[in-house]
């Protein structure tokens, strides 16, 4: 592999844009390849086989791409497909957004309480709880489903007082039970949740320790090249974005996870 | 056709089961195969030509039953695929949701100034608006998409403030601005917002008359089994529920928009 080959980022929809976004930061002089099967979202409500099909074929098309890295930019792919596309493409490092994000909640958590809010399908797979138990024994984690995040992200009200008080309803019974301990840590298991970070701030209270899963990602991944040796030196970035449907809504919808303008010729469709 | 053939009824999802329990009530001696695309839902944002592919392999899967009557109780479905559907099933009726929902509203309609919401893809596609115009051309239509009510609706927040908050978010432009004429009506043109029907109640004011497609469409089925003479008399009636994926999701969250429990085996999974 050599270090002006791309890097491919996928995901199911535009979620995976806050990592991209992130990656691009980190990351300025490299050129990206990002995918959203568009046409097959959500992943976090489908069965694991079905989920394990569709980041097979993702993965391949990106890796059709001669790509040097790739990157799992959703949680539900993560959770349920790291192994097998590792499996698949032995070429090249297969980087999920699971394992960076449960490092960081726990060099991050003091207590070793960790909340975890994510996807139905993230949840009840259990990915964090393991990936974070594995790492810290004395953990205690407090996983939370919050679907409702995702179309709060996709329709654009992420402040105010609807995002206000959605947040609350999650994240109320984690921090304000009045029983028990609360969590010191909380990780954002979604990649549409960064996108309502000031209403998860605001019901979590500002003493919690929040974790982007995609800065840690974005991080991670530079780190795997650095020591690989192919991270890419006074070259130009560049970015494709590539949907299997609807590409002006990817475009529409997209901008704001990735916080610059998308036109809609920016957007490739393509099949998988 | 005989009338102990079975009603089939289709959907991207559980949303449908709105209008199957409509049917159901309407129609007990009726034996129902219902069939849900939970593996590439949601229709509402996917391109036309997709949801046209769709919904002609669901068709076929449903006809292969030996159905009398094919209802396609999904809005986007209805609104995009109607068409290319009654042309490859010749044999039966196929009754969208859309053309009963836009008769009820312009029977309903004094002023002629209808409102709709409905999913993104379905306000876009302006269907409800074609129909509403081609029954009543003083009709004034102000359509709406309301894409969060459906999170709400499957994550079961179908009452409370949250559901109020979103209802009041999206209705007041319509119902509250200040300015010009308000609706005397309003289309609930997707099979989730009966759900959120009280919430819809209050933020639309108590003098609105509330459409409901599924209502109408199973008074529609209703009329057109007896004209055709293939109602089914002196039967007992029955259901099978098929999802392309999850069952267990299906059958959980199916359960509300049934109004009654749906076993986790009573669900069967099949593949287009």
């Amino acid at each position: 592999m050599t270090s002006r080959a791309p890097i491919g980022v996928f995901d199911s929809g535009v979620g995976g844009l806050t990592v991209l976004k992130a990656l691009v930061a980190q990351l300025p002089r490299e050129r990206f390849v990002y995918l959203g099967d568009t046409a097959r979202l959500p992943y976090g409500t489908k069965s694991p086989e079905t989920v394990v099909r569709y980041a097979l074929q993702a993965a391949q098309a990106l890796a059709d791409f001669g790509v040097k890295c790739l990157v799992l930019a959703c949680n539900t792919a993560s959770a349920t497909g790291l192994g097998a596309v590792s499996e698949r493409i032995r070429e090249v490092p297969v980087i999920g957004v699971i394992e960076p994000g449960a490092e960081a909640a726990c060099r991050a958590s003091r207590s070793g309480h960790i909340g975890v809010i994510a996807t139905e399908g993230t949840v009840r797979g259990g990915a964090y709880q393991d990936a974070i138990v594995r790492r810290r024994s004395d953990a205690r984690v407090s996983a939370v489903p919050a679907q409702l995040f995702v179309a709060l992200a996709e329709e654009g009200l992420c402040r105010g007082p609807i995002a206000d008080s959605v947040a609350r309803h999650y994240l109320e019974p984690l921090f304000n039970s009045g029983t028990g301990s609360r969590p010191d840590t909380l990780v954002l298991g979604c990649t549409h949740f960064p996108m309502l970070a000031q209403s998860i701030r605001a019901a979590a209270g500002p003493d919690v320790c929040i974790v982007d899963s995609a800065e840690t990602t974005a991080h991670y991944v530079r780190q795997t090249l650095e020591s690989q040796n192919i991270l890419a030196r006074d070259a130009e970035g560049g970015l494709r974005l590539l949907a299997t449907d609807a590409p002006e809504r990817f475009a529409r919808i997209g901008a704001r996870f990735l916080d610059r303008p998308i036109g809609p010729h920016e957007v490739e469709l393509v099949d998988l």
